[in-house]
């Protein structure tokens, strides 16, 4: 029905351009990203009930397939599926068969032989959630929980509810992204889909030495004084910090990074006085943000928190939903 | 509405009196350690039917929130939950986001953000359970599973269930705790909640070295001789003996605490001859008790764990429905 | 109403000959894994369904009750009781209450008071799931998940109904089973259940030093050739290579073992055209098989792990049913 336009398209939407994978945000155009949101919204709403249960996935089986340990990011995948209804099934895969010897592809085998509808997956290995879905028999939907460097789909789209939220959209927004880009699973999918909804422009602040080369070429503006890219802008985006990168020697100290980068409300003050400040989490307080702008009234660091709920059931429920529909494609053909 | 007498009540009691946490029984008068019973006793009767559930939390999540492992007890709060219909999150915080260098404070603003209705804490500081109770935003419920030396109420509601189940009530009743009262996290709100209910006396009999130096201000009378100290009694509630403890020169040696304190059928011929015999498990055969008598006919140890499930059940769904109400007047007075 | 063969039967069975636990394969009889095979028949319809639960175990709460880690057999275990709709309590006893210096039979008096429906046991012990059975309190199922090198009948029988599915039936087949049958926790009730079910012939193909003194006494030819064994036979089941075998010097090597014994698509051309190729899992690729038959046509590898899904369903609401007629029979005797 519509043409594929490239390899991450071709993958993660069915024919009719429905989700049925969640991967990246590269190859979702705008109306996607607000259909994710929309379907978001509805789910705060559930969030917000005393009985915050839907029905959607009931009698699905979901597993956490995590070869890297996230206690929070697994949680929240967790609380997202129970939320849907769905038979939940934890794996850290660092403590099971592959131990064995077995192989990914073979474990992966195994997993959707007991009828497995949704694999969350976490790995350290850039582009391991493109893979398993590449492996996977149609009807299996692949979430992507953080892969390398590479990418962290829902946490970037949480961040895009938290703006719309406060901002009431996107249009003409200033974005300013600050700290450890090189290093962030996020930065680079907030960049495009800060520009994929129609910002009017993002920058980042960042030492040389945590910048990517290519940063510019995905849509934004480099700015090594915090001043000048603060100025104005409408959002602040913080990035944690990887404390294990000091070591690396990529910058001389915490309290030498706090002093230039750390956001302490005098740095905030450049920003637009109704700027909201916002931050992945776990805060490292005193490193990248000041106690008093983490908790003080321009935060929404734990809105984000709650969005990441709604994001998770939003993207769950919508790449369960796209492989239904083309199982339901591919019976129908088969039959007629 | 009541007048808020200490800062216990006015933290686990809403403003009508009702539950609202459940961390220590300070505070708590005899009629709702009456209602807690009661409420405890309705459950019995549905942990004896085919199905086991009733959808009292259905749709709410429980975090359990232990930050001192503990598998028996997150079991017996697991199941509780699961029984009255909740989502449940296990969450051993040891392995989890604190090691990131997390506070306390922002790990628990998290865990709310996502919607969580009630923690169950766990936790080796005296006070923790207190603590967080004064730091979660209204509407979440902190139930106190073992806080330091402090608390452990929901261990001490289940004896009074038993005693109340196998003796029909407290008035007139002499009632002995023998051990290491010094180091029991459940020996103080034992005593003390067998005062409110009205038993005729408490007896605490243990060695010197292993009773706090108030214990009698609490209302009781200290024993250090076993004859004297079972003569006559209903209920002999036995105390673990910590192991690690002897290391600490406290005592002897297990033998030597065995041969005074164990005990034994001989000993326990001393005490009324329908006494009940109560351990909190697990027990250690042959160094607080004989095998001949945990596995005899006057012990309701198994009864203890039976009831644990209830009144975990209770004081749970009971806090739940004191922050719902408050949560409904809150709404009220802002529509007003 | 029956009388009582052997004690096996006498366990696992109730009065009226149905299951009350699953221990073994010894002592049922064709009849029964019948039975067993044709209920999980109706659970792979299931397995297909949108929504996969069913509610048969609603309110009933299992424990997986793991003296031996082995996290592809709980995960199938859990999921097979959540698709039943029961509560999943799992414990690693490992790092639990036995820790503390509990005994086993302490642990699971404490289990059972917490109302707990359903044991599946994993030990490393022979025996292990007969002893508990022996020891729970009537009402109370047990699940053999694996004990020591004696028995895996969940495991087998999946096997035997992966072999229904594609043969058709049992009568006239010949089977080989090839590999470490020694170290085997099943290929005993492979036998066995082979026997029962009416096949022609069963042939072992393994190494002298890999089988067991007494294996023709359970039914078998034994074949010290690959060619000769798999001569015209319907069915392989190749068993896994325990690795840390080889170094107690049983074999000269595993390059050697894959030589001899390994199947390739050389030797598989010795079987029937149409045999099926069965293997446990995890798979050693280049060990005790190809990947070009593990993957091939003519393996079923993956059909067996969707199966033991349904087997583990059939075998846990068959043994909760027996249990639950017994207590009917038992409080009707005891209201008469």
């Amino acid at each position: 029905m519509s043409v594929v336009e490239d390899p991450a398209r071709s993958i993660q939407l069915t024919d009719d351009g429905d989700l049925r994978h969640f991967l990246t945000l590269d190859g979702l155009d705008r109306t996607m990203l607000t259909r994710i949101l929309d379907t978001a919204d509805s789910f705060i709403e559930v969030g917000a009930r005393r009985i915050k249960n839907v029905p959607l996935l009931r009698g699905s089986t979901v597993v956490n397939l995590f070869f890297e340990s996230s206690t929070r990011t697994r949680s929240t995948f967790e609380l997202a599926a129970k939320r849907l209804s769905a038979d939940v099934l934890n794996l850290d895969i660092g403590t099971s068969a592959t131990a064995k010897g077995e192989s990914l592809s073979d474990t992966l085998l195994n997993l959707e032989a007991m009828a497995s509808d949704m694999f969350v997956v976490r790995h350290s290995r850039s582009g391991a959630a493109h893979f398993i879905a590449s492996q996977v028999t149609p009807g299996v939907a692949i979430i992507n929980a953080g892969d390398g460097r590479h990418s962290h789909p829902t946490q970037a789209m949480l961040d895009m509810l938290t703006i719309r939220q406060h901002k009431g959209g996107f249009e003409g927004l200033k974005v300013a992204i600050v700290g450890d880009i090189l290093h962030s699973r996020v930065a680079r999918a907030q960049i495009r889909a800060l520009n994929t909804l129609g910002v009017e422009e993002v920058r980042v602040i960042a030492p040389d030495t945590l910048l990517p080369t290519d940063v510019e070429s995905l849509g934004c503006r480099v700015d090594d004084s915090m001043q000048s890219g603060l100025a104005d802008v409408d959002v602040i985006i913080m990035l944690r910090l990887q404390r294990e990168r000091m070591e690396g020697a990529l910058l001389p100290s915490e309290r030498e990074f706090y002093r230039v980068y750390g956001l302490s409300n005098e740095k905030l003050a450049w920003a637009h006085p109704e700027a909201i400040v916002m931050h992945p989490g776990p805060i490292n307080r005193g490193v990248e943000i000041e106690s008093a702008v983490a908790d003080g009234p321009q935060s929404v660091i734990l809105d984000q928190v709650t969005n990441g709920i709604a994001i998770r059931m939003a993207v769950m429920s919508m790449a369960m939903g796209g492989q239904r529909a083309t199982a339901w494609n591919r019976t129908g053909e088969g039959s007629s």
